[in-house]
């Protein structure tokens, strides 16, 4: 009997996810009420709830606010928030270090510059949207690093691998705290904030061009050169492949 | 009041993760009771509970049998079953086409057999033994498959990338389904499984061999052939990116 609410819950979960895999919920559908999934599971519906707020935390439904019967969840599958939630937790507690974070994201951004470099049609007008945004006066540090992330996620998605999108967004998300606080030991911050922004100009003329070479040594270059500034992951960003004689890719078993 | 219970179970994860982040909380640390938690924070019993299934199924805790007062959580912090669950449930709710799937597998895989056969000293003494136990006679395809993903996840996790491997074998546990059904498709599987267990000898040897263009080009044509034979994902394999002139999104310098 112990394990009984244990067991709850993941039948519920179990459910769902083979109603998804079937084909009978789809985004856009609406989950059955609370009290009637836990009438047809044979569950109390404490345990429908746990799964729900599973499910919602994965970014794979929407819960009504108000929780009467009538309120069912509604299905979206936004994966984004899923990974985020997942990535944020994991580096928080250490089951990912940081150097791994950071050496993923190169191997991620690399596969997007290069991608959308080598296409023969892209869009590229929202990051080029950010680019000017970054260039208006008076931004604090917080503020130019939040249009930085998300000009990476306007590459990532303008790739248009949706997968590869939502982890850039999640590893970036998972050591948020960290790089803002990497930019507070910054002494010059306008001079770093210039630098980025001719980067930043550089790395979308380079993939405009469809110069993929320049476009992929520009990345690396940005993304390990900002990391070294803030001291924040000298092992991953100054060496992620010491004994090789390519750039990128990183996990290095040897050091 | 209506949102008031949604608020209730954000406040417990918010809190919980920033013990994390502050070092309160560390893997082999034991949560605080639900009872305890509940009092602490201000919040109903059933809020604390459907925090702490977030973090279950997220990889985040171990939580006791039973549920009493003293049977307080476990943090683990074993990332890769947290991945493994999103994305399955990404996958199955058509958050993520399974062609970019596919795609990011590529990227990740490249990642993975470069940086070994790059590496001055590797182990892939994990992966032999798969190699090994996939020559054994009269393996099902279903357990041919299994010791398959064991075989990519242990040159994963020899490439030292805790992050890498979270995600290949969650984008392996994502596409499970899919890749049972498409062996079933298979007409001569014995044939099949003899083409795969040559593959997988040649690509662990190009990779003891230091042969890093080798390695790469062997796993890029493992991976698109085997999905191309169970026509899992035509698109996906045959042509990641329709409109650009080189093969793959994985990140390959040299074309």
């Amino acid at each position: 009997m112990a394990e009984q609410p244990v067991r709850a819950w993941r039948h519920v979960l179990d459910h769902i996810e083979r109603d998804l895999l079937d084909g009978r919920l789809s985004p856009g559908d609406r989950l059955a009420s609370e009290r009637d999934l836990a009438t047809d599971l044979g569950v109390g519906r404490s345990s429908v709830r746990e799964a729900l707020r599973v499910l919602e935390v994965m970014g794979l439904i929407r819960t009504a606010t108000g929780s009467g019967p009538q309120s069912g969840a509604i299905v979206i599958a936004t994966p984004t928030g899923g990974m985020s939630a997942l990535l944020r937790l994991q580096v928080a507690a250490h089951g990912f270090p940081l150097a791994d974070v950071v050496q993923t994201r190169l191997v991620l951004e690399d596969a997007v510059v290069a991608a959308l470099a080598g296409a023969h049609d892209r869009d590229t007008g929202q990051a080029h949207r950010m680019l000017d945004a970054m260039d208006a006066t008076g931004l604090t540090s917080a503020e130019f690093l939040a249009l930085d992330a998300q000009l990476h996620l306007a590459l990532a998605e303008a790739s248009g691998n949706t997968v590869i999108a939502a982890m850039m967004a999640g590893l970036r998300s998972s050591i948020e705290s960290y790089v803002q606080s990497g930019a507070a030991t910054i002494p010059d911050w306008d001079r770093m904030s210039a630098r980025l922004r001719e980067e930043h100009r550089a790395l979308v003329h380079a993939i405009d061009a469809g110069d993929e070479a320049s476009a992929r040594a520009l990345v690396h270059a940005h993304i390990t050169g900002y990391y070294a500034a803030t001291g924040l992951t000298r092992d991953a960003a100054a060496a992620p492949t010491a004994d090789t004689d390519t750039d990128t890719v990183s996990p290095t078993p040897d050091n």
